[in-house]
């Protein structure tokens, strides 16, 4: 057996509370290495009195990665302790103990030792990783409030250039606001979706809004506090949720407290807001701002105009914990997305936590981290993180060709397998945003590979969410091109595309619970014929989903009743799918 | 390669802040497999531009068990920013890399791509773990309140036994109290110890005072406020550190919280202070405390005499809370115990941190946890564990026969390799305590063995601490006769021990840079002969011991000057060693 390859780590992804009462426990093992395995557990302090440790409990064979199988149970303790190590049998008949103190033979010396048994000491509801439930519900669509809509043309900002006229350039302007939102409320309902998630819409220099001067304010070509209180109010009303980016890692270089900063130097009473390693900051203007040199203060990569807060600072603390709490008790808002979230430190995530917490119950919190996220989803910071790490994969073998077919599938195991169920449940999916090409850029416009791949993704575990105007067929390269104005006249819409979407939309919500909450079961994942069949499977009912990567037509059996599908022929007990086809099959 | 047990944990033990600007980082490979290992590393930002994926740093092999090889290398950021990855050679000469997405082939097509590298997002001093300085510097020694010394008779409870006039049951006291403490702080000031670790002091019912009656009371047989706050100043007069024992897990049945919760059940205002699964709080009493059943509140064990307290309400919390400030604000105590650490809520403990650090600097806060505690190190928790399984494995090997000498050896790096550095320097390093049977018990009365023990633990990374009389040779089976009084008079003590014990203190204080961080060398592991070779390094100094474990006498060459020996023969150039001798040496 190749025992340096198990691995368990307690109080971790690894063995964590699920529900109140109900513990996860998973063991990592070289990939077919190991033939079984079980769990041996019980309470820490009934080890010699129940004798416990001869009744091991079986484990399932959860999912696998290029390298490694991971194992399954739940567990759960009647005295809310629990003391637990593995035992295992390789492929070659060798049995093996694994605890806190590393591998044993399994005989009774080691396993009648108290101290070699990994603990969870204690079922602590409270330190328990608990999600809003309306998280699993939702299907987000993401607006870059500059480009969806003008609704007022009284706040357009000065130069303001025709709707649509031109592809964008990084400092144009086209009057997009919260009005032009509010306008279009009946589209998106009708659309199906049921989540809101706002690029940044306070104050700001940029079109962008990420160099925010006045966290307080509406951006003014945005609207005001009035205007965002009734999109608020309105979909509420309609049962859409609303996300706000919260910029907080830095602010704009035109803001007062930056202001201050360069005028009063070390005097300034925001001094000591920002990273400044020597003063007065400054920095050499470069011929575009990417290349600036010499900056004498911490920044948001190495941009000069994002001036890096120092969130260890408590006036800085209190400072944007009021704002956090403002926009939630005054305008009810129901999360918060956190750029750059990774660069703030875990302190101040910690504090930001409980504020909301505080201001709303099953606030969601969804932090922007591009890397694996583990320190940050302990259950006392983030909900989730925008999960690019996750369909990257999926991006990278569907369309970008960069990663084989199994190479794909292990990594998205390798994903889930790095949280907690519930983190797993509630991920943010996005195949696109304000920082990537567009989808359908990306599959060189070609519809139907985007209507698979966004098939592929929406019956994976986690959220999705759409970019704005992705389901009417809209292109864009890299930023600032992916932040086109949105396409409002019908006829250079993709209606085709756009009932897809709603169609897609609805199969994600009619079968949300089982969507979240349902385990994994890759069925199929052939290289050769480039057929992939993945199923989820909850309380005996199966969604299963066809995908022919391949050249070739294939035909298969029926799993169930066809509930959506693309380049299919559909028979009485078969499907014919044609390549880039797909079909998703209910089985209740 | 064994690719399949590679293994790193970005923010954890394996990548963490070790001061302001140096980072840590550890890899894990299967043991001998690989050969060469280094680190690829530069700003997030720059990986285009800089090319640093090009420019491999060469970690060093820091230490082994049976399964691992552990590497290592320090770096720091000039953005306070850091991408990583690794590339390694096989033994088989295979290159490979690995990073954020697992392993690769080495070639420019994966280490071009930023998202397969681990980050450090940015260098937070907020979040970094620190340490008290003057930890490192301590030699503790553990005081059992009740019998250590009577110093005032007056205070006696009812039915005191003559001090020392039988070995103790469960239910005896003899007297011992705090008085007695300060009579005798010449001798200890004498021995050497700098930190006195008191079991509970507070008011409780038992001898042992782990069954809490009020926290803000000294326990009215040990002495007062005043006597206390005597205790502490006389001991800060003379460079005594004191920690106290903090029983927060739980409450002792004779509380007034508690008794009101028996006596008005759902409707005491204490109700929600406990776990009370089913009014009214009961249970059938057995023929002695721990066989009692049908208890219908959540306990210590199975200890009716013991609630669990409900960390998680408020009112608790604040209650706590408040106690932890009191002593330390009123009484300026440098230190808390915590008892049953791992059985409560982490959230409490981080809150616990806050209250501790804003009441003083460098405060130092250690739990009681037996098992692996990485989620109560990560620096917002506790500094150090009482490191059992540290010593366990000591034990195991010295003492015990029940590892073989590189099981030993394996495991003690295995528990180094489970922490922080910061954290390695400061864990409670015991051999016995109230709660284990006594050293020279354990060693069956040989005191060769007892002193060639000692002398191995206290060149090891991690604090001392000894348990009030072992240094007088008291011996001790387990709880209670672990508990005896201490042997005051002079003709009962052993001198030679005494002496041997006050010089072993002196060698830890003299050398504690070294000891505390010097790097660890295992210099020569021989199951053969016997014999071990342990070196620590700092700054070109070299502290090595060397211990005879076999049956047969070994001479070696000097290496330095003899700075402490049991059982050893110095010559010119050697020494040599009969079983169960030990010699240390410094070269500066």
């Amino acid at each position: 057996m190749n025992t340096a390859a198990i691995y368990h780590r307690p109080e971790s992804e690894f063995a964590y509370l699920y529900d109140e009462k109900t513990m996860h426990v998973r063991l990592r093992t070289a990939r077919g290495d190991v033939r079984e395995v079980s769990l041996l557990h019980g309470d820490p302090y009934l080890l010699d009195k129940e004798k416990w440790h001869q009744k091991p409990l079986r484990m399932t064979l959860l999912m696998s990665t290029d390298l490694y199988d991971y194992w399954f149970v739940e567990v759960t303790a009647p005295y809310k302790r629990l003391s637990y190590a593995f035992s295992l049998v390789g492929v070659d008949g060798l049995p093996v103990f694994y605890g806190d103190h590393g591998v044993y033979p399994l005989a009774d010396e080691f396993l009648t030792m108290p101290n070699n048994y990994f603990r969870m000491p204690f079922f602590q509801e409270i330190d328990r990783f608990k999600a809003p439930e309306w998280v699993k519900e939702t299907v987000w669509y993401q607006i870059f409030p500059e480009r969806f809509a003008n609704g007022d043309k009284s706040n357009d900002p000065k130069g303001t250039l025709p709707w649509g006229s031109q592809d964008p350039d990084y400092q144009d302007f086209f009057g997009g606001d919260l009005q032009g939102v509010i306008d279009h409320l009946d589209y998106l309902e009708d659309l199906g979706i049921n989540g809101l998630y706002f690029c940044p819409i306070f104050e700001a220099y940029s079109n962008h809004k990420y160099d925010t001067i006045d966290y307080l304010k509406i951006d003014p070509a945005f609207g005001d506090a009035e205007t965002f209180k009734k999109l608020v109010d309105e979909c509420h009303r309609r049962g859409i949720k609303i996300m706000l980016d919260a910029v907080f890692n830095h602010m704009g270089d035109t803001s007062p407290q930056w202001k201050d900063v360069l005028e009063n130097g070390e005097k300034s009473k925001y001094a000591d807001w920002f990273h400044v390693n020597e003063f007065p900051a400054s920095y050499k203007e470069g011929t575009f701002f990417e290349e600036a040199t010499d900056i004498t203060y911490d920044v948001f990569a190495f941009t000069p105009h994002m001036p890096k807060l120092n969130t260890a600072n408590p006036e800085v603390q209190e400072h944007l914990l009021a704002i956090a709490r403002y926009w939630i008790e005054e305008f009810d808002i129901d999360a918060w997305r956190l750029d750059v979230a990774n660069e703030v430190d875990h302190a101040f995530w910690k504090k930001f936590r409980q504020v909301c917490d505080e201001a709303k119950d099953d606030f969601y919190i969804l932090g922007e981290i591009w890397h694996s996220s583990q320190s940050w989803l302990q259950g006392d910071e983030f909900h989730a993180v925008m999960n690019y790490a996750f369909t990257d994969a999926i991006m990278g073998y569907f369309v970008k060709n960069e990663l084989s077919m199994s190479k794909m599938v292990s990594e998205m195991n390798n994903q889930l397998m790095l949280y907690r169920d519930q983190t797993n449940q509630m991920q943010f999916n996005v195949l696109d945003s304000h920082d990537t090409p567009r989808l359908l850029t990306e599959t060189k416009e070609d519809k139907d590979l985007m209507k698979q791949v966004m098939a592929f993704t929406y019956i994976q575990p986690g959220v999705p969410c759409l970019y704005y105007g992705d389901e009417v067929g809209m292109t864009g390269k890299m930023d600032p091109d992916c932040r086109k104005c949105m396409v409002w006249e019908a006829e250079k819409q993709d209606l085709n595309l756009h009932q897809f979407t709603k169609e897609l939309i609805g199969v994600r919500k009619t079968n949300q619970k089982i969507l979240s909450e349902g385990s994994i079961h890759w069925k199929q994942v052939s290289e050769d014929s480039g057929v992939i069949v993945f199923e989820r499977k909850l309380d005996g009912e199966i969604l299963t989903g066809i995908f022919n990567t391949g050249t070739q037509e294939v035909r298969a059996e029926k799993a169930g009743e066809v509930i959506l599908s693309n380049l299919v022929t559909v028979s009485d007990t078969t499907v014919e799918v044609s390549p880039k086809g797909f079909a998703l099959f209910i089985e209740k």
